[in-house]
C-alpha cells in the first residue's frame, strides 16, 4: 500500500527520528509525548525478549523498542478499535508487520487473550489521572488515554503480572505523586521494583515523570537512577537527555 | 558545670556552626554524618511541635532542630545508656534542660514509655543495615547505630505511628535501595507518605539518602521535591546544599 492509502482524514505521518521509522497520528485524538520516548529508552528489555505494550495507542511504545532494537518482536494491546487500526497501519507503514502485531482487547482481560507467563517483557504508558467519581461519560479516545476511565492503576499491574514470566522485566511511566501507591501494587503482584529513574523539568523544579521498571520475583533491591533532568537553565535540551533520544 | 566537667576521656565538643551550639561526641563510637543535618532541616516539624527523636544518638537532631528553631522542645530517646548519658550531657552543654529531654529506653517498647498519640513529630535516621542472619554478636554501640540489631524498620515505623497525633509528621532518612519497603511499612500503618528527597552526591551520581515525610492519616499525594545534588563537578558544596547547611 502506498502511504496516502494507509492515512485516513485527519491523520499524519510523523519521523521518530530512529532509524527510518514513522508513525502516523491523528492530533485530535492524542500524539505521542516525551514520556513514550523515555520509556523506551529506560525499558530494560533484552533483544530475545517478546514484549507486550499494554495500552499501545498509537503503537509508539512498540516502534520505538524495534527501531532502538530493544526486541525482536512486540505485541501491542490497544482497547480502542479505530485507535487500534490506525497502530496497525503504522506497523504497516514501516513494514514491520513480521515483528510487530496490534491487538484489539482489555488490558482488564489480558487472560481471555494471551496464556500466563507468556512475555519477557511488558511496558506500559498508562493513564495517569484518578477518576474520583468512577463515572465519566466523556469516552473519547483522548480521555481513556488519559484518564482511568477504561483501565485502573491495579488492572495494569496486575495484568503485567500475569503475563510475565519469572525474572520478566515489567517498564512503566508514571506520575511521581503516586509513587507509593505504584510501589505498593508493584509488591502486592509479586512485582519487585528494581529500577526507578525521576524525571525533571530543571535540576530545581520538581520532577513530572517517574519511571519504574519492577522484576517478576525478583529480589528486593530497588536501584535509584540519577534524576534525568530535560532542560538547561537556557531553555536548551540537556546533553543527558538528547542522549537518551538517541541524538548525542 | 564548666566544660570540662561535663567530658569524659575520649569525647571531644564539636561546634554545629547554628547559633552557638554544640555537641559532645565520641570518635571511637560515632559521629554525625551529614544525613542527620539534612533531616533537621527536611523535618516539617513546626515550633510548637512535640517532638520526639527515635535513637537519638548523640542528640545530634534535637539540638539541630532546637538550633534551628524548628520546634520548642524535643525528646531524644536512645537505647544504650552509656550514649543517652553523653547526649543528655550535650543538651548541659546547650543550657537546653528545659526545652530537650534525653531519656534511655527502646523503641520497640515506646508503648511503655509514652501515651499513644503524644507527638506532633517524630524524626529518626534509624541503621540502614539489614542483618541477613538475625544474629549478630558484636553490639558495639557503633554497629547498633548502623545495623538492625536492636530495631528493626518496621519497629521504628511502628513506633512512630504510635506516638503521633492523627495530622502529625514523620520525618526520616535511609538508603534509596529500601524505599519499596519503607513506603508499604508506612502506609500499613496508617503513616501516608507526603514528600520526598533524593540526595546525590553528584548530578550523575547515583543518590545514596532519600528523605521521607509521612503523616498519620494523611491523604495519598506525594510531592517529589528536585533531589539534592551535594556537590558541584569541582569537588565544591553545591549552593543548594550551602542552603541546607544553614550557609548560603
Amino acid at each position: 500500500m502506498t502511504e496516502e492509502e494507509l492515512l485516513r482524514k485527519g491523520e499524519r505521518i510523523d519521523d521518530l527520528e530512529v532509524k527510518g521509522f514513522r508513525i502516523i497520528q491523528n492530533p485530535s485524538f492524542f500524539c505521542f509525548g516525551m514520556d513514550a520516548v523515555l520509556l523506551s529508552s529506560f525499558a530494560g528489555t533484552k533483544k530475545k525478549d517478546r514484549v507486550i505494550d499494554l495500552g499501545t495507542g498509537t503503537g509508539i511504545i512498540p516502534l520505538l523498542l524495534l527501531a532502538k532494537e530493544k526486541c525482536d518482536t512486540c505485541i501491542g494491546l490497544e482497547l480502542q478499535e479505530a485507535v487500534a487500526e490506525m497502530a496497525a497501519r503504522s506497523v504497516q507503514l514501516n513494514h514491520a508487520e513480521n515483528r510487530c502485531r496490534i491487538c484489539q482487547g482489555d488490558i482488564c482481560k489480558v487472560q481471555e487473550i494471551f496464556p500466563a507467563a507468556s512475555f519477557d517483557g511488558v511496558t506500559c504508558n498508562p493513564p495517569y489521572i484518578q477518576e474520583q467519581s468512577g463515572l465519566h461519560n466523556d469516552e473519547t479516545a483522548r480521555n481513556l488515554a488519559r484518564h482511568e476511565i477504561a483501565v485502573r492503576l491495579e488492572d495494569v499491574v496486575r495484568a503485567a503480572a500475569y503475563l510475565l514470566v519469572p525474572g520478566g522485566t515489567f517498564s512503566m511511566v508514571h506520575k511521581p505523586f503516586r509513587i507509593p501507591e505504584i510501589l505498593e501494587l508493584m509488591r502486592k503482584y509479586r512485582l519487585e521494583p528494581k529500577r526507578m529513574q525521576l524525571v525533571q523539568p530543571y535540576t530545581d523544579k520538581e520532577p513530572n515523570m517517574v519511571l519504574l521498571e519492577a522484576v517478576r520475583d525478583g529480589k528486593p533491591w530497588l536501584t535509584v537512577h540519577p534524576s534525568l533532568v530535560v532542560y538547561e537553565k537556557d531553555g536548551g535540551y540537556t546533553q543527558e537527555l538528547l542522549k537518551w533520544y538517541g541524538k548525542a
